[in-house]
């Protein structure tokens, strides 16, 4: 048997709003410990890892390790149509051949049941090796999200340089070139505002903007989104989740490995 | 000499909004006793019936009774540009191959005036009988129009079975199948959000989502829609407009027949 | 050097919002008195006027006349990702063959910044007459934006026939009439909604909607929207741009000759 109830029901749905349009068919791992997902993207360019930890829930259950493959996009249409103050409840047996998903409204005499058939997928599980990384750039998510979407307007690719003060964004396109500086914020009294850099080493590297605003689609789950760069290895992306006491109860995670010449430059 | 004056002009916009998209065209008969309108969908599948009483009209005068052929996308289309504060006038001569529709914002020194060619439609009156219902439903109809999008993302269908202490909406697809239960509310504190549901005998009949969702076009014409089912006879969706003080002052009610393979189950 | 700061940034981006669809390409004219621009509608029809005073910046420095010659539609796609409250500033070199644009958020420790290639393009100032116009309307933007909007579900052209007490716009089509009357209004204590006629000889004429349409997508940039009509000469419809305290600034025009036909009537 397996039971995962989500008080706050609103972070389901972004997570499969954030993973939806990426991934088409994923698996979830669920174990003892919590929830997890790790795909690669449809055209095999980028990777998403999600993790949601079993404390993270109001109520987890998990008798039996359990792999449950879905059709992301249809889940999503799905819990989309649950309210945003609805209790989500994930229920499975443990010889799963499909999910019941439960939309509690709050204050309510209502209930609503889906049930919904589990796939089998072929799943490789990837070991992603921990890095140290050169640059580790904290910022609002929000920021992020209008630096690739305002970016996209000019060119394809954005070149990332980050230095101790500050971090450029850069682009070049027929029409033109654009690039966006931020520097690092002093103090910490709005930390949700705050853009921060750890920096080993400065670089300098591109990737393909495409792919950044699919993982913007995050921005909804975290005020802060990192950045995590190394030459040669790919870009992670990392969006915390809170709960409401401000504990870490998950992430989601995107991987993109660098544009070859423009990271060359 | 035709006249109707509608101080809460929304009225009227809402009930073209409600209609439009299932009828395009229909004959308004106008008399004495108010306006209305009855017409079968462009497939032929369910039937609408519309009513406004004279009472319920700010101004109301009808020395003749009239019909009134009209394209309802093309009436909705130009009523959709009054303002939600307008009122709205209606006027046609007693030989009318015209009506003339009079907007008048509040507070201001304008006037809107439109004139409308009329069409002659060849319209058949179908006498609906007055039934015993097995069941009768009340419930919210922002309600019913949540259950009836959400879903349409799972099926085509709905089976709608009712007992004494609640009422199941549900439906199956590829994907899965999906489920809503509605407990009867105890009180009466907040009648707009009330469930309620009156049985004779337990029903459960299937009917086409695609035409529930055309009849929830009318959620913001009323607070509250009833569901009215018996077995072998089509299901009545009725929203009862209301004027200010709360009196009735018309409906608007939808006819669908059962699907027969499901009501069969 | 030419550089010209606009701390109220919308200005610049809702002036672009105004033109780009009825101009692709144009050149700005830069002296030491403000920024100009005219240019025909890619149709060839109507003409556009824009013009910015110095003293409306909040820097402005121009050393030499200067000819920006821009893809608008581009320029207006990059600046349209400009915050509302974002200062604006457009820098040149005197042999520019692109423009920088800076964009700075309010209290914000960050910078965008575009660069934006410039083309040569053939222009040709077309000198306007200053004319005696025989009626000159002025009423608020957002209504001269509703009757145009409203007035095209019924037909393509509007006929504007202005008498002392009042302006009345009508059209006519396959579905009938529409005509919307305004009255002079009295008082002046909401000069933004007042709706004032000066008239030296009545006129009825008439003109594309379709344009006129175009026209109200300034209406974001001033309260009131004035029409100045004489036979036989193009209707100017001009928004004039104010600051803070409410001095003239700039102004956008738009010019559309009568339609000959239905001006005859």
């Amino acid at each position: 048997m397996f039971e995962a109830r989500m008080v706050r029901g609103f972070i389901i749905k972004r997570i499969l709003e954030a993973i939806k349009d990426l991934v088409s068919e994923a698996s979830w791992d669920c174990s003892t410990s919590g929830m997890s997902l790790q795909a690669m993207d449809t055209s095999h360019v980028s990777l998403v890892s999600v993790s949601l930890k079993a404390d993270g829930f109001d109520k987890y259950r998990c008798d039996r390790n359990l792999t449950l493959g879905m059709n992301l996009a249809s889940l999503a249409q799905i819990v989309k149509a649950a309210g945003n103050d609805d209790v989500i409840t994930i229920k499975a047996p443990d010889d799963a051949d499909k999910i019941t998903l439960i939309f509690e409204p709050k204050s309510e005499t209502e209930t609503w049941e889906y049930e919904i058939k589990l796939m089998n997928l072929d799943s490789e599980y990837l070991g992603i090796p921990e890095t140290d990384y050169s640059v580790k750039i904290n910022l609002p998510s929000h920021k992020f999200q209008r630096i690739c979407r305002d970016l996209s307007q000019i060119g394809d690719s954005v070149t990332i340089s980050a230095a101790k003060d500050g971090v450029r964004f850069s682009t070049t396109g027929d029409l033109g070139s654009g690039n966006v500086k931020l520097n690092q914020t002093a103090s910490a009294d709005k930390p949700d505002e705050a853009v921060t850099i750890k920096i080993e080493e400065p670089i300098i590297l591109s990737f393909a903007l495409k792919y950044l605003n699919h993982f913007a689609r995050a921005t909804a789950l975290s005020p802060q989104v990192s950045l995590s760069l190394s030459k040669d290895v790919p870009l992670v992306v990392e969006y915390v989740i809170h709960d409401d006491d401000d504990d870490e109860i998950g992430y989601i995670r995107y991987y993109l490995a660098p544009k070859i010449e423009e990271g060359e430059e």
